[in-house]
C-alpha cells in the first residue's frame, strides 16, 4: 500500500515532538513537510535532538500548496490557527487532524466565550468529528475532519463513559479531580513552568474555570440521557513532564450497584479496545506505568462500600491525550491497522 | 524563664528530623535525651548530616527514668509505640506530645479496627486533648497529653472547619481529595518510594480505606451539628518531597451563599491565628509557598456560581502536618509565645 | 528464520524490566523462561505493570534445565550468580549474557579483590568476550559468553578510545567525572535512594574507590600503546531516573593537535556505529536526548585553546549502559541486523 | 543599635528572593526600598508568597535620592547595571554589595571581554573588596563597596585555597568539574530551563568558557606564587532547584603528602571559620545538607593512594553561593555578629 503523505503545521511544541517521534517510525507513514513560521529554515533534529539519525527534514515556511500536496495534515498548532486554514486544506481534498480545540465545541457561542476569538469556519466544527475512538470509531472512519480531543477530557470521559451510558451515576454531582504534569502546559517561555517554579511544588489552577470544561460537559452530556451533567473539573500541575491521573467521583443511582459488577460492566465495556486496560480489581494506576505509549490505565473503586463510586484513569498527556490519539485516528480514518506506529512498551522507570 | 527540658522518643524518621531541626533553634528549650533502640550510640548529626553544628547528642537506648527527668516528651515513633509508655510519663508528671495516631482516636473499637492492634491504655485515650490550636487551644494549655494530628487531617479540616461550623455545606457528600509529599510515606527502606519509582510518576493509594479518614470524620462531625458526615477521602503521592495540598468539594446549603461572604467568614474566622494564611479571592495555593513553614494557606472558590463549593488548603506535611504542630502545641502548653521557634520564611524556591 | 529462544536469570531489577522492555517487542525472538527465587509464580507483569498487554509469562524458580532449553541466557543478577550456573550452560551448548560483572575482569586477583569474593569459574573468564560492539565486534560474532559491559565504563570507554588509539592524550592524568541517575543503584529497598533522600540533592559516592574502576582501567590501557594508564574516576549521583554523563579531562599529547582535527577523527572512527552519535562542533550532549535509546552521543572540547581536551559522552545506563547493549551482542552474537528491536526514537520530553 | 537601613536594587530574581528571605528574619536590618522597574508597584509578597506575612513592601521604580537614604544597597541586577549607580551611592557615603559581577574582575580588559560591553566605572573596580570573607575579612571590614562572588567561585575557591596557599597542588593542570541547581540560570522565562526541559536530565554547558572563569582564575592565582594557573572549569546543570557541588581535581606536588595531613590542614585552616565545615575523613558531602543556609562543606580524597587529589566542595548556590554571602559581607562590614541572620538549619529532606 502506498504510504500516507504526511504534512505538519507547527510541531514545534511537546505534542509536535510527540507527534514527530510517532511518526518517525511509522510503516505506513511518510512525512512531507512540516511548517513552522518561527523556525522555517531548521533541521528539525536541531531542535529536538532526540530525533538525530531518525528525521531529515526541516521547518519550512507554512506554504498551503505544499500541504495540498498531502494525504493528511496534522495541526499541533495554537487555537485559533488550524480554522483559519482547514477549509481550503478539506476543499483539496486533504484529511486534517487537529490537535487543538478549533473544532471540538459544536456549540459556536460556547467555543467562541471560552477561546476568546471569533469561529472563523462554523460550517466545518459541524462535519468535525470528534476524534475519541472509543466512542466515534465508525464516524472517524469517514471523517475528513477529526477534532483531536483535549488531554484532560480523554482520561475524564473514559472513566465516567461505561457509568453514564449505563445510567449508574447521578449527574448531579460529579467531581473530576485532574493532576497533569508540566508538560501539559507547553513549551513556551514561561516563568511558572521553569524547574524552579514548577518542581518540588503541587497547585491547582484554573479552578473557577478551564477551557477544558465546556469540553468535558457537551462530551458527558452526551454519554447521558438527561439534559445537563454538574460536574467540577478542577486541574492541577504534578512536578513531572508527563501523565494525567484523573480521580472521578460519583453518586450511585441505586443501592443495588456494587463495585464488583462495575469491574465486569467495565472490562467487557473495553475488551475489545487496543488502549483501554481495566486494571484488576482495587488497583491504583500509576502514570509511569502509561509513559510514552497510547494507552489508558482505568480502576474502579466504591470506598467503604459506601454509594460513591472512585474512578482512576490515567494516560500520557502527550500520547494518548494528545499525539498518540492523532495516530489512532489517522490510522482508523485510512484504514490502517489502529495500533500502527503505536506498539510501544511503556518505559518504567 | 528555666528552658524545657524535652525528650525525644524516635526521631530518625523525617518527623524526627524536622522536630530536631526546629528544636535545634528554639529558644525555649533543651534536647536531654533522644532514644532509639536501633540508633543507640550514634551522633544524631552523623545520621542527619543538616544538624552538623547545630545539636552535639547521641541516640541513646530507649529509658523511661531518663525521660522521666524532662518536662516534656515528644514520640516521633511508629504508631502503638507510645501507648506503652505514655501512662508511666503522665504519671510521672511529664507532658506527652504524641506525633503518631496512638491517641487521635476516641472510639477504641474504630481505632483498633484500622491501626490492626489493642490499645495498651484507652483511658488515656479519653484525656488526651487533640492538638489541633485552631480548634483547641484553651484545651492544649492545660493538657497532660497532646496527640498531635496527623497530616492529611490537618490540611483537610481548617479547610473544612469554617464551612462545617457555620452549617454551610451539605454533609451527605464531601470529598477530600489529597495529594502529599513522598515525605509523608516515611523514611523506611521501601521499593515504592524510591527515586525511580516515585518520582515522573502519579498515583492514588489507600482508595478503599486509609487511616486517616476515621480521624477526619470523628474530627468534621465534631465540627458539625449533623450525626454522620459522608466523606469519601482519597490520598495520592506526588512526586516531591514535602507539601499537601487538599482539594476540598462540598455543595452548599443555601442558594444565598456566594464565595465573596464565603471570603470574608474564612478570613475573620483565622484572622487571628499565626499559621492560617487565607489567600486573597480567586488565589491558587501552592505548596511550596509553606514549605519549612508552620504555614497553613487556604483559597475558596466557587467555580462558574455553581453551588459547589471548592477549598484549597495547603501545608508543610512535616511541619504544620507533624513536627510544627507539635512545637506549636508544645509552645501552648507551656505558655510561650506560640510563634516561638517556628518564626520561619518559606524556602522558596 | 527460528526465533531465538531466550531465558532470563534474575530480571526484578531495573536492567531487568529493561531488558523485557526491549525483548518484548524484538522480532527475533521468543522468552521461554525468566526464573526469580523470590518471585517464583508472580505474573511478570503484576511487578512491572507497563509490560501489561505486551508479556504473559512468569517468574519461575531457578531451573538449570528450564535454561539448557534456550539458545541463549541472560544474567541480570547480583553479581557472583552467573559464575555459578554459566559452566553448565555453556557446556550444554547455551550462550550466555551475563550484565554482571562475574566475567568482564581477566585479572582473577584484581576481580576477587573488588567484588570480594572468590571467583567460581576463572577459566570462563578468559574465554569470556567483552561486550562492547565498538571495540570487539568480530569477537562477539563468534562468542559462547559475553561478558556485557558496566554502564560507567561504557561510556567512558566510547569517549577516550579515538583519542587513546591514536595516541593523542597522556595517560598519566586522566579524569573521567561521571554522573548517573538513580536506576544505576538499582531497584533494592534501600534508605539513600529514596526519593526524599536522592531527588533535590547531588552527591559524589565511591571516590576512593568505585568496582568501575578496573574495568575502565583494563579496557583503556588495551586500547594505548602504554602499560599503564593513570585514571581519575569519580562517580556521581543524579537526581533523576535515567542517564550517564561522563565528563572526561586529558592533556594532549602535541600542540599540534587541535579539536577540528579531533572532530573529524571522531565522526570518522564512529561513522558506521549505528548506536554512536558525534554530535556537531561545540554541542553539549543532554542525557535525556538518548533516554530509552541505545545511543551514546560524545562531544569534543579543548576550551580556551589549551591543551586540555573534554570530551563530553551521554548513554541511558539502562540501555546502552546495560539491557540495550545486551540485545545489541544478542544481535551479533546470532547473526541479526545489529540493531533488531533497538530502533526507539529517545523520549523527550 | 540602630537597625541599618537597607535599599535593594533588582530583586526580582532567585537571589533577590533569598535576600528578602533572610533579611525579613534580620534582627539588624531595616528594608527601606526596593526597586525594579518592571514590577513597580507591586506588593513583594504578591510576586513572591513565601513572604506573605513576613515583609510588607512594594517594588517601586528606581530612584537614586531614595537610595541614598539608606546605609546599604545591595544590587541584585542583571550584570552591567550596578555599575552605573554605583558611583553616586559611593561618593554619597552609602556602602553597596553588588551581587553581580560588575566588580568582580580587576583586569577591566578581561571583564569587557567576558561580559560583552564597556566598564562604566574601572576606578571602583580597584577599590571595591572581593567579598570571600574566608579570604578577605579585614578588607571587607572598612570596604564601601564590595563585589560579591559567582556561586561557582565560591565553591571552588574555598575547596582549592589550603591547597595552593600552602603549594601542596600543581598549577599546571587543575580541573574544576563542577554542577549546579537549575536555580542558577536565575527566574527569566527561558525554554531551556523549563521543568519538562531541565529536569530528568543532565548536561554540561559553557564548555568552551564561561563567564566565571577569569573569576577563578584570578582568585586561584592570587593564593599561589605561581604567575599562571591552568584550570578547566565545566559547569553542568542538575535537575534540581538549589546547590552547587564542585568536584576538584590536581596533582600533589610531592609524594609526601597524604590525605591526613589534607585533612588536619583543612580543618585548621577553617576552624574558626563560621560557615565552612570540613566533614570527617571519607566523606561524601551532599548538596542537600546545606540547603537554605550559608555553609560550605568540604571533604578532601586521595583515591586509591595516588598523587591525585579530588577535592567536593558543595555550598547553597543561592545562599552562600549569592544572598547569604551578601549577608556575611553586610555583617562583616557594620560590625555585627558574622553569623546574624544566618543562623539557619538546612532543610532535609
Amino acid at each position: 500500500m502506498a504510504k500516507i503523505k504526511v504534512g505538519i503545521v507547527g510541531g514545534t511544541g511537546y505534542a509536535g515532538v510527540e507527534l514527530l517521534r510517532l511518526l518517525a517510525l511509522h510503516p505506513g507513514v511518510t512525512l512531507q513537510v512540516i511548517t513552522s513560521r518561527s523556525e522555517s529554515g531548521l533541521l528539525v533534529q536541531d531542535m529536538f535532538p532526540n530525533l538525530r539519525g531518525y528525521l531529515n527534514i526541516e521547518f519550512s515556511e507554512p506554504d498551503v500548496s505544499a500541504l495540498k500536496q498531502c494525504d493528511l495534515v496534522f495541526f499541533s498548532t495554537p487555537n485559533g490557527i488550524a480554522m483559519k486554514m482547514v477549509p481550503e486544506l478539506i476543499e483539496a481534498g486533504v484529511k486534517v487532524i487537529d490537535l487543538a480545540a478549533d473544532f471540538r465545541i459544536k456549540d459556536i457561542k460556547v467555543w467562541e466565550k471560552w477561546y476568546g476569538m471569533k469561529h472563523a469556519c462554523p460550517d466545518y466544527v459541524e462535519q468535525a468529528v470528534y476524534g475519541l475512538p472509543e466512542v466515534n470509531r465508525e464516524a472517524i472512519k469517514g471523517a475528513r475532519l477529526i477534532a483531536n480531543p483535549g488531554c484532560y477530557p480523554t482520561a475524564v470521559q473514559l472513566g465516567f463513559l461505561p457509568l453514564l451510558e449505563n445510567k449508574l451515576i447521578k449527574t448531579d454531582f460529579l467531581v473530576a479531580d485532574c493532576k497533569s504534569g508540566v508538560s501539559g502546559a507547553g513549551r513556551g517561555a514561561n516563568v511558572a513552568t521553569l524547574l524552579c517554579e514548577a518542581s518540588e511544588s503541587f497547585k491547582s489552577y484554573g479552578v473557577p474555570g478551564h477551557r477544558h470544561l465546556p469540553e468535558i460537559k457537551q462530551c458527558l452530556e452526551s454519554f447521558s440521557s438527561d439534559d445537563k451533567i454538574d460536574i467540577t473539573f478542577t486541574p492541577h500541575l504534578v512536578p513531572m513532564i508527563r501523565g494525567i491521573h484523573a480521580t472521578l467521583y460519583g453518586k450511585i443511582t441505586s443501592d443495588s450497584v456494587n463495585v464488583a459488577d462495575l469491574q465486569t460492566l467495565f472490562e467487557k465495556k473495553y475488551a475489545l479496545e487496543p488502549f483501554v486496560d481495566v486494571l484488576p480489581a482495587g488497583s491504583h494506576p500509576e502514570t509511569r506505568t502509561v509513559k510514552g505509549s497510547n494507552l489508558c490505565r482505568i480502576a474502579i473503586h466504591q470506598p467503604q462500600g459506601s454509594d460513591t463510586i472512585v474512578i482512576l484513569s490515567v494516560i500520557d498527556n502527550l500520547v494518548k491525550g494528545a499525539a498518540g490519539q492523532a495516530v489512532q485516528n489517522m490510522n482508523i480514518a485510512f484504514g490502517l491497522d489502529e495500533k500502527s506506529g503505536l506498539n510501544i512498551v511503556p518505559l518504567m522507570p
